[in-house]
């Protein structure tokens, strides 16, 4: 009989978790699963997340599914874009093991009942204006996760609230998961890639051009010496195209995400922000690295 | 690639969820674990458990472990009684393969911000004068689960409110693991097994036997074909000794936890109680089967 005692170290250092991890996983054994959990309308955000899953994954699962509980009833979720038919040759082409496209009552039936959330985390930035969006996040995360029991999951930096939510979820949880961020991808213009960019038109593209134009010039700000997060925020958002109405522009701390008044130079932050356009919630994001 | 599409049936009849289960199933394997967790002072209500464990899986893992989470302010987090020289014989003699003592310091580290919570079926019984307990338990539960992802989890009946709420979250969250109840062990004078109990000197042993004694009496009354509850209740707390303090004596539907008026015939009920003896809390049960 093995016998493991938390506050005593094993001779290899691992924590008592670490010791019935390894346990665990000398039972059984297989193939490395990368999940990429999405909501369709794949775009070339999506294609790098499953081409860095491919790259780093034996087996790679792609999911799609509009997931209701993330959306307060007067949001977008009856006309959120979709588009199989596109989405299953988008995984075609980047050599996906497995599309599971979910189905509401299936993942919600009735007398569904369970809530999960990171109040710390979740109630500031864009939980301010979406109380609901998170709590709806994790809930379907962890699902998927029970689902496809992967090694490794694949969300985009683009929503950088949501990564550092479900990274701070997985961790609580003891969830034998590694949740990796990808990059934010952008068109060659600046406007990060989104889904819902289909709902702007041309003139509301030009606007939405001026949130990416405020990020850059902030990131300029940062490197040039500023560090004051009110000084950095006053100068970017005079590039904001003033029919834009912004929603919040915040510099915090890149794991916590708690609000940085002046920006440690040896932490860097990450500055985030939401607005709409011409109707359009869009959100972005820039990472102000170390210097 | 193979595609699963939830709202399409395949061949065999099963769900979207049951096929990903049996991709995964196939890419892996391994032996079936039985989880066992509790919170130490091992009494033969907890060998049940670890007996049906044994009995029907591969590798039985017990935990122990005294969760904080579930404990308000003002219980007995730090008086609970810890007998691990004990609980590791019992362990022996019952052929655990794995046992872990868990540590509040590793489960809940500094920054935990993670809640869980089933409001429908905890905010009622026990839940009342107990507002975080369910949480609580559900936050220990959840990271036990994925921490040893085990096939199975034996929880005993005693704790019928509990029983039936990390079920309905395991359903609702989609976790692989077959939560399985174990009928409650009564010592020979009808006194519900609790590792509380050894808390009561022997006058209230006395006073808490009439808790037991109350149960015996409805189930006695709905065998005699009493069905309003309300009469049930009234002539089987005669049986209850005046000391008691009584929080809860409730007839509810065996799954969903609803009071019921009137008892079906065909649906039966359980009865949950709960009563300070001698400033102990303990609480009890009884089901009525179907007649």
């Amino acid at each position: 009989m093995k016998i493991i005692v938390a506050d005593r170290t094993d001779p290899s250092g691992s924590s008592s978790i670490e010791q019935i991890r390894r346990w665990h996983r000398d039972l059984t054994g297989g193939p490395i699963i990368g999940l990429v959990p999405t909501m369709g309308a794949l775009h070339e955000g999506h294609r790098s997340l499953l081409r860095q899953a491919r790259q780093e994954c034996d087996q790679v699962a792609l999911t799609i599914f509009v997931n209701p509980t993330q959306f307060s009833p007067d949001e977008d979720l009856e006309t959120y874009p979709r588009s199989l038919d596109q989405d299953l040759q988008v995984a075609r082409q980047e050599g996906v093991d497995l599309v599971w496209v979910g189905d509401r009552d299936e993942l919600y039936p009735a007398g569904f009942s369970t809530r999960i959330d990171v109040p710390m985390m979740a109630q500031q930035l864009c939980g301010i204006s979406r109380p609901d969006f998170f709590a709806g996040v994790c809930l379907i995360v962890l699902k998927l996760f029970h689902i496809f029991e992967p090694e490794r999951a694949y969300f985009g930096e683009k929503d950088y609230q949501q990564l550092k939510i479900i990274q701070q979820m997985t961790r609580d949880l003891d969830i034998p998961i590694d949740v990796r961020g990808c990059p934010l991808v952008r068109e060659s213009d600046g406007l990060a890639l989104s889904s819902r960019n289909l709902y702007l038109d041309d003139a509301a593209r030009q606007q939405a051009l001026t949130l990416s134009g405020t990020l850059f010039k902030a990131r300029e700000l940062w490197i040039q010496g500023l560090t004051h997060s009110a000084e950095v925020c006053q100068q970017a958002l005079e590039q904001l195209d003033p029919a834009v109405e912004l929603d919040y522009f915040e510099v915090i701390d890149r794991e916590h995400l708690t609000p940085l008044e002046k920006i440690d130079p040896e932490r860097g932050a990450v500055i985030c922000m939401a607005a709409l356009v011409d109707g359009v919630r869009l959100i972005d994001n820039i990472i102000l690295e170390t210097r």
